[in-house]
Order: C-alpha cells, then structure tokens, then sequence
C-alpha cells in the first residue's frame, strides 16, 4: 500500500492528539484513584432504560394493512443500565464516549464493511454523525482553500455548499449512461494547466456513483475499473459518498406489472447481486467510503460511518475529537440492539425489502412516463445523441414525435434525471430572441413556475450544477447544451395516485408549450 | 441594537442559503404533488414507538438505595407514531430535520433562557450538536485564520485544539479570584500592536465564565459588568460556554458539616441565586451563549443550543445545514417529552438536585485538604500574592509552616486548580541547577509520575496553557511564575472514600519530596 499522507492538508496535518491519552493508559491500573477526570457522575443521569419497538425484517411495514401486527412481528429492544451479565449497558451511551464510537458498533461497522465489500487494502473505521458531516470533515482532511474538486457533471449541491465559501471549485466530468467517463476524467487531469487555472491538478474525486442524487445514474462494474485505475496514476483519493448502494434495481420493463411480490434473496446472493463498490477495488487505500444509516434505518439516526485507511481515519478521529465528539449515544444503542436483535443477516433482508419498495416506486413513475408520452430507445428517437429514453408527444398538426425530454432508467436511488429538449418550442424561441444571457434558465423557470400553477414540483436542475466559479454559471458559460435543461423526479415518497396525477400534471403544461 | 455584521468572516459571509427553500414554500400549498423532495420515505423506518424509562425530579438517583423506587418516583415517556391528538408524533424525529433543530424543542430552549436569563437584546435560538461543535461553529463564524482569541489564563484544552491548526493563538487575560481581571483585558486590548503581533486587535472574548475548567474561578457579578463594558468599547464578540451555570454552590465551610439533606428552592429562588450570566447584561446583542444538556441531562444526548443575536443565528444556521445538521432525532424526542413530563419547574427542581450533588462532592475534596494539610488563607499564609487558600505542611524539624498548594473554593464546576509551590524543594533545586529549558515543567513531571506510582492520578496544568506559538511554551516564556507548576483535581467522579485515600497518597509524595 502506497503512502498516501501527502493527500493530507496543511490544517489536518497541525493536529495534535489530546494529552489527556497519555493519562487514559494510567486510569485502567489496578487500585488506581483517579482525580484526573472530566466526565460527570453517572448516577446523575436521569434515565434507567430505553426501550425500542421495532418491527422484525419481514413484518409489515409502518402504515401497511390495519396496523396490528401479529407476534413475532415486533421486538421490544430493551437497553438498561448495569445489567448482570448480557445485553447492553445503557450508562455507557449516556455517558461522553471516546470520538471514534463504541468499541462494539465499530466492529458492527467493520464486520458489515467486510461482509458487503471485502476491500483488498488495509482500513479501520470509525463513527461520524452523518455524511454531511462526514463530507465535511474529509474536505478538511484532503482539500487546501481554492483547490479544485472533481464531480459529477450534476452534483449533490449540499456537498458543493460546504465548499465553495472555502473558494474551492468543480472539476465536473462529464458522463453518460454508464456514468463519468473515463476518457473525460483522464483529459481534465492530463491537460490541467496549472497556471490558466489557478490551482494545483485535482486530487479529489467525489463521486454518488449509485443511484446519484440527481443524475439516478450508477457508475457500470467496467468504467469503475477505468476510473480506478485513473485515480492510481494521477495519485487522486475516491470519496465514496454511496447512501444508495442497497438501493439498485433490476431495469425496468414497461410491459412487466409493477404489483410483483416481494421474495428476499439469500443474503450471499443478495450481496452478489450489487455492483461492486470503489472500496471492494481499492488495492492501495485511496477510496474513502462514507457510510450512512439515514436511508436503511432512519435519517434522525445522525450515524454512519467511514472506511478508510488508517492515516486518514487517524486524522479523521483527531477532527472528530475537536469538531463534533462521537456519534449520539441513543442513536449508537439503537443501532447495536437492533443488530443485536435482527443479526447482519436480518438487517440484509430488510435492505432487500427497502430495494422493492423504491424499485416499485420507481416503476411507479416510469409507468407513468409510459402512460403520459411515447418513449422510445434514445437511438430510435428523433434526438441525436440522447441517453436512454426520450419520452416524446405526437404533434396534434402531423403527428409527428416531437421529444419532450431524455432520462436514464435509474438503476437505484430515488431520483429520475431529465433533460429537457427546447428546440421548436415557440416560447423559447421568444426568450432566446429577447437576447437575455440565458434563454434555456429563463424559459426553464417559467415552466417551473406553470408546473407549479397546476400543483407539481419538480426540482429544478440549475441547483445541481458543479460550481466553477461566478463566471459560469450561465448555460453556455458552463459548457452545457444549447436549448435544453434539466429537472429532478423524485420517486421517493408520493403515493402511487400523485406519481400518475403529478406526471399528467407536467404532461398538460407540456401540452400547452410543446404545441 | 449595534450592527455587528462585520463581525462574521469571509468564508460565513460567503455561504447561501440552499435553493431548496424556494420550494418549500410551495410544498405546503392544497393539493401540490410534490415530484421534487429527496427525504425517505417514513413507511420503511422500522421503529413504532420509543419509550425511556425516567426518574422523576425528587426521585431516589440510579444506583441510590437499593434501587426499587415507589409509584410516581419513575415516569415512562412513550413517543409513539401517527397518534390520534396528544403527544409527540415520533416520525418527524426519524425523519431528516429541519437544521435549525424540531420547533417545539426551540420554542422550549427559549423558554428556559427567557425563564433563567431575561435577555435585554433581541435574540434567536438553533440547535447544535453539543458545545465541541458548537465552539468549532463558532469559530467559523467569526475567526480568520492567524487571528488572536482572548481566553482565560488557563483554558479548556478542546477549544483550543480546534483552532491550533487553523494558525489561531490565545491572548491570555490573567485572572484573580474574581476571574480574568478587566483592567488586565484593557490592556492588552488598549495596547495591541498590530504590526508587532502580526495579527489584528482580537475580536472574539471566549469564556467559561461560571466553574471555569481548569480553574473553578468563577467570573464574579462586578467584574463581569467591567469585562462587558470593555466589550462595547473594544467592540468584541464574548463566547459564553457556560455547562456548569446551574452547579454554582455556596462557599465551602470547614467547620460544617458535609452531609446536609437537600431541600430544593421554589424555581425563582433557585434562579435568583445565580449569578448573572453574560447574557442577561447583554443589550447590545455580543454575547454568544453555546448552552449545553451534558451536564444536566446526560452527555450522549450530544444536544445544546445556541442564544444569539439573529444575525449570528442565521449564519449559525447555514453553516448547519452543510456542516452536521440538526442534532439527533431521538434526542430532540428525549427531550421534548422528558420536558412534557417534568415541566420547566420539575428541570430546575432536578438541576437544584445536580448542584447539591455536586456541591457535597466538593466539599468531600476540600473535607481532605483540610484533613491532611494545614489550610490558611492567603493573607495569613507563607506566600505572598497567593490568591484563595494555602495548603502547608508543617517542618518536622522546626515546625514552620511550609507552603505546598494554593487553591480557591471552587464556587462551581468539578474542578479544583492548585498552584504547587517549589521554592524549597530540595529536589526541584537540582532540575534547575541542571539548567534545562523548563524545570518547572520538569520537575511537575517527575512529581505527576511518582503520584501515579502511588496510584493517584491528577491532570497537569500544562494542559490548559494557552497556545501563544512555539516560541511561547516554557514556564519563562509563557511569563508565568517562576518556581511553580499548577495541578487540576476533579470531584466529579470519585467516592468519598476515594477522595480521602486519593488525597493521602498526594500528600504521602508531598511528604517526600517537601522535606
């Protein structure tokens, strides 16, 4: 394995670890009376137990039938407070824990991380309160103020908030079907110019490589080996930020009924089934994975984890100590009690009930784009060099297809990315006469806005656009193709009436524009 | 109210707000379909219902008695989902948050600061994730890198290990009884040298104003109305990291009797008794109040809130949403009904509880300086300028009194500062013959470790110095007194029984080495 400590920045770099370790090693002494603590008494904590119920990995889901569930369809997880013998001991949760997390949810973590991933190279794992803030602590572990950052053509604009007050920039790579593309990636970085650009070459590549937020799309097995191998020669670090590895479904077919039921797979099959992760191809160590709970178990959790090599996650644990301390310890036991309860194998059944459950709401959706417009193969449709689908409308005058807007089948996550075609819309054609700086925005927030007027949102895609600095931020400025613009569906949480109503809501606008 | 936006720093100023917000207007509007959120969807958390099984106020304490405890002594907090009218719904605290923190717990924290505090200015409230990270927060808020912060003389070592990095140094205020001492702040304020110090006037005050941690030194009411107006005049922003505001204890009386019954105060008493924080003197919006449940709940809740003007609020806030978010839902839950249970009253009657407690646990501590030293106050004692108390021992050869320690009563906190005396000292005398750079420090070392093959341990005081460069270290440097070394004892923790045999074991090394 490489060493990969020169990725570590200047501030990272400064820190110290507490003085307060050397004396944590004289405190476990036999007869040892210690003056020397910090900690408060925890006889004055005021709770004596928590208790959980949760539902068992296969029982009915909240909300789903009458409500009453049948025995052995709920658990009551119960954690109290100096227990004889097993079970959890809840004083320890309450009390301040070490920074990196409980001894026992980190080897949870790493048993997970082995099972799931088997990465070939050395890491440890240690507990953060969240991948936002995850996110956070590897730009101050990696990035220098004003450096560059490699994204996705369209990236999560939470993670780009936290940067660009630090004057950090995107490198976006642009990507298609299968993801970024190599070829795109390898001449960002053969090509950087130092100079004209401001900054050294990027040495970061943040990616949501399943089922991105907002593109749905999920990196192929083969252009993961490219890009990995890319990341070796050019010495760049993989930021695996992957809340939606558990979330991949099979390709959707129009003419499959979506009601199909739900069987679990063996766990080994069902493992077998996920394209394989950055961090399961990481030979020297150079991926940093962050693992979240917010999409398997609960957001309000603030819980997951990163998988690193050992350099990194000691630095990440001294930034941990000064910045956030670990995780919440209510949210630490639930996790523990509820593996305590469901074991690794229960937890990878109801991930695959999870998967169904989107993977049907995906259905729901691309259903709906069925029933609303004719879709047809990119290649077969009247859009050169689309990918995936084009969902079009027939021309009431000649019925002729006139495309609408592209967008990939989402292989995972929860979203569905369009690219809007505005070629021959009359509309636009006005905007663009008015000579405004930028005609497919403006048009694009007037669509946004009769959307609205006939109660449905979509999100726009200028919130996803890579940041390169103030002056590109205009449709040509960024590069980006001329008459078109993108919005984001999400699929995750309207019932399967307003995915059909709110498409046909879209569809009547369409109507009225695409004339 | 004075505009004290310049106050914010680049990289604040430079953060926006998500463009999300735009949407969530329209969200709520009668029979929108919303295709644009990205949250999860609630049916597949897998938790019904939350229980923790609580003490009431007046309760018998975890581990007190023999453990059984009487109808109405313990309450069950039950936080269940979708309830019919009363309660708290437990989905929204599953759910991802809002930033800011749940509504109703805001609403509570400004209750309690309205209740203990009676702000003059206009002020607004968020949560955080504990005060380590609301200390970070703060930092990025108002600190450039290379800017001086003013601290107490001797300060908590986590504060400053987050900003050591960053290329931030401590100014530190000398202290007398009364805390950091104003015409010390005037000073250094009134004289500051920009281009001798390589760094503009400080603009940020940070203090644990009440049981300070090292020093127990609370800031007394007189002094606190000088800092504040110097704070006007120089136009600084004061920190206020305040967890041990409600452990402030009557002064210890030798002669009393250490095992008084506990009776609680009607809560306005209870208030009244209390020293006035920052806060309430604040009528010009410049104190920063980062307020903790650590202490008076329980550590592992990792939730606090921040009082601030609003203007401070709002980059607080924008600096949440990319940087942890809100703090974990099962706290915030935790909270909200353990408060729906006790009431406000019932939390000031259990913090009265906290401070007897560990009022008694002090007493135990300074119970053992008095029963194995000869305890003078500083004006009667062999030490010129001691503040406080002096520790002796008597000469088995003359009977003279020799000084060893001077402290003061800690009137809050956990924690006891003693200053070691080591004119004298025989061996102390050698170290500085041989001429290293820091026998002080040397000689605390060799001291520290001959405790701890005693088996008694103590933190050093070199832990606490505040961090003024490299070049600033040693006891000389650092313009402290010669011939001293300072020792932290903590009575949070330990038995009475513990305590006693702990102080022994310190004065068995005195013995030795105050020959």
């Amino acid at each position: 394995m490489p060493d990969l400590s020169h990725h570590i920045n200047r501030k990272s770099k400064a820190r110290q670890p507490s003085p307060l370790k050397d004396i944590i090693k004289f405190m476990g002494q036999d007869g040892m009376i210690s003056l020397a603590g910090g900690l408060p008494h925890p006889s004055l904590f005021p709770v004596e137990q928590a208790n959980f119920n949760c539902i068992t990995p296969l029982a009915p889901l909240h909300g789903e039938g009458n409500g009453s569930r049948s025995a052995g369809e709920t658990a009551d997880l119960t954690i109290g407070r100096d227990l004889n013998g097993g079970g959890l001991d809840l004083t320890q949760f309450l009390q301040y824990g070490s920074g990196a997390g409980n001894r026992q949810l980190i080897d949870l973590c790493k048993q997970l991380t082995d099972k799931v991933h088997t990465p070939p190279a050395t890491y440890d794992c240690i507990l953060h309160p969240g991948n936002t803030n995850a996110w956070a602590k590897v730009v101050g572990l990696l990035c220098e103020d004003d450096d560059y950052v490699l994204v996705e053509e369209y990236t999560y604009p939470s993670a780009q908030a936290h940067w660009i007050p630090l004057g950090i920039r995107a490198a976006p790579v642009s990507a298609d079907a299968d993801g970024i593309q190599a070829i795109h990636l390898n001449d960002i970085l053969e090509g950087w110019d130092e100079a004209k650009m401001g900054a050294r070459r990027p040495r970061v590549l943040y990616l949501v490589a399943v089922g991105s937020n907002p593109t749905g799309i999920t990196i192929s097995a083969a252009r993961r080996r490219e890009i990995y191998e890319l990341s070796v020669k050019y010495d760049l670090i993989i930021v695996e930020d992957d809340p939606y590895y558990f979330l991949q479904y099979p390709g959707y077919n129009p003419s499959a009924q979506t009601t199909s039921t739900f069987k679990a797979k063996e766990p080994s099959d069902f493992i077998g089934s996920l394209i394989p992760s950055f961090l399961s191809l990481d030979i020297e160590g150079r991926v940093i994975r962050l693992e979240s709970f917010s999409k398997t178990l609960f957001p309000g959790l603030r819980l997951g984890y990163f998988i690193a090599n050992p350099t990194f996650i000691e630095r990440l644990l001294r930034a941990t100590e000064v910045e956030t301390q670990d995780p919440a310890g209510l949210s630490q036991a639930f996790i523990l009690s509820l593996f305590g309860n469901w074991g690794v194998d229960g937890y990878l059944q109801w991930l695959q009930r999870l998967q169904f459950q989107y993977q049907t709401r995906r259905n729901w959706l691309l259903d709906a784009f069925y029933a609303n417009f004719v879709v047809l193969p990119a290649a077969e449709s009247p859009v050169a060099d689309a990918q995936g689908l084009v969902a079009c409308i027939k021309s009431q005058s000649d019925q002729s297809l006139r495309p609408v807007f592209s967008f990939v089948d989402p292989g995972a996550g929860m979203f569905v990315w369009s690219e809007f075609y505005f070629e021959g819309v009359t509309r636009f054609a006005e905007i663009e006469k008015e000579g405004g700086e930028d005609p497919e925005q403006a048009f694009a927030g007037e669509l946004w806005k009769a959307w609205a007027t006939e109660l449905v949102l979509l999100t726009p895609g200028s919130y996803y656009h890579p940041w390169q600095g103030k002056d590109k931020t205009t449709t040509k400025a960024r590069g980006a193709v001329a008459r078109t613009a993108h919005f984001r569906f999400s699929f995750a949480t309207p019932t399967v009436e307003q995915i059909a109503t709110g498409v046909e809501r879209v569809r009547s606008v369409v109507d009225r524009y695409w004339v």
